[in-house]
């Protein structure tokens, strides 16, 4: 079976991260590089729509396109720099604190796909300015499903142009924070709900070590964390998640209630793995085997 | 097959609770309340070791009894007052300000078994004084499995008597927060390791609106929370929790990790119950069916 075609607008960025594990300066993130990553486990190939500086280390690129990455919607601006982000963790990994971000060459960006991506299936719409997330909607001609991510920033700063966003999308993915947000509900069933009324069908709310919840109209799939002995860096998790749900969906034959819930145990399957080293160090050598067995220890962790 | 005797020692007492949805004065409450209200879903008999005050209203006593709730182990004394605790939850429900303890009667709780509860195959150690804990394992002739939950301030006050509890019991039940503390870890997983070293082979960690966990040696269960459109009340879902995973296991033919899984889901079946209503309010209602129909509920929400 053909796989579909993926195609995924978000950031590639430098983070430089503290945890109670250590220390890394300037490695590869920004979530089209987590969820490219993810994905290339079930993909050969995903069309990637983001922005860098021409400061990024050529290695970063090949490393991409070593995933697969179709790098021909990735502008590269000469003498721009690259967005950066850093951060330092709390001990229980709970909480975060940014220490510095610098948008650089992000904050114009404007996504511009590539005519070869137009027809991609699958659309990922990273979280960005909500207005470039409707801009990209009407770049692609026809696709079989999109989905969402954004953030407390826009869900405050850009109400309206996110509620048209979300009118036009299949599925939104956040935390569930944001979720709460989002919605004005606390309760997680309740907020999901509100969410689906402003028009996505299919829901999935991020709970970090908590695991996953998907809520759709025909049914409710609770995916728990895997219980991860030593978390050692929780960036990227979240977008690690989302590549492994959709190139997991990417590779069902069709978009329904059993492949919805694979791809949620794929994504939570990948993002388990991402938390056990910094960026993407662990996904740089995790082999497929890995992701068969990780899957396998889900049905374990939750038969009875 | 004949049921396992299951002997719980706890607390009875009167509960006055403030939550977003209302407000109740001296409803019935203490953890052996729960308990037996919840195992009585399964097993015909409790053997019930508490003590209340001569002002406990009768008809909470006539409760009990249709409960199951084995009677001779109560003690009831004359001009004593029974256990009283007073809160007010937060909105979203995950915090409380306790408003009031009055300890009464439980002060000077001495658990005497009767002659007819030394032979319960299953005992349950409800959260009271490790040193009362202890001697009640003294009265117990070879119980088959002890279960035994605890909360913060034993785990700091009296961590002696505690470890020598914890070296005699199968199962440890406790929340996430107490896990923590009784074994320095943040992380889970590696917590029920710690917990596990201390004794108990069978770690179960309740994470309220999370789900609970279970770690033992033969496998690591993650049973979700059922997600509640409108949660009323979270006082006793611990206990109730404990009542149905014990009241299940008093059923099984052995106890192994299969009857330990269907336990954590009996469990987590009659909890989510618990939080629709005041106090005993929803489980005085609930049948058979119900509890049926909740644990199918859990087969569909975790199914992939």
């Amino acid at each position: 079976m053909a796989n579909l075609e993926l195609c995924v607008v978000g950031s590639v960025a430098l983070d430089s991260v503290e945890t109670v594990r250590g220390k890394r300066d300037e490695v590869l993130g920004g979530s089209a590089s987590f969820i490219c990553t993810a994905a290339s486990f079930f993909v050969p190939r995903t069309r990637l729509v983001a922005i860098v500086g021409d400061d990024l280390p050529r290695g970063h690129l090949d490393y991409l396109a070593s995933r697969g990455a179709d790098m021909s919607g990735l502008e590269v601006v000469k003498g721009g720099r690259t967005f950066r982000w850093a951060g330092r963790y709390a001990p229980d990994f709970i909480t975060r604190e940014s220490l510095n971000t610098e948008l650089g060459v992000f904050a114009g960006f404007q996504p511009r796909l590539p005519d070869s991506y137009r027809s991609a299936d699958l659309l990922f719409l990273g979280n960005i300015d909500p207005v470039l997330q409707l801009d990209v909607l009407e770049q692609i001609r026809k696709p079989k499903l999109v989905a969402l991510d954004t953030m407390n920033y826009w869900i405050s700063r850009k109400p309206a142009e996110l509620a048209k966003v979300l009118a036009r999308v299949d599925a939104v993915l956040l935390n569930d924070e944001e979720a709460r947000q989002l919605s004005g509900e606390s309760n997680l069933q309740r907020a999901a709900r509100v969410i689906h009324a402003m028009g996505p069908t299919i829901v999935v709310i991020k709970r970090g070590e908590h695991g996953a919840l998907l809520v759709h109209p025909h049914g409710v799939f609770a995916a728990p964390a895997y219980p991860i002995d030593e978390v050692c860096d929780p960036t990227g998790a979240g977008d690690t998640f989302a590549g492994g749900f959709m190139g997991s969906l990417a590779c069902a034959a069709t978009i329904d209630d059993d492949s919805l819930r694979r791809a949620m145990i794929h994504g939570s399957s990948l993002a388990s793995y991402c938390v056990e080293d910094f960026s993407l160090d662990r996904l740089r050598v995790l082999e497929q085997p890995d992701v068969e067995r990780r899957f396998g220890e889900f049905r374990e962790l939750m038969r009875f």
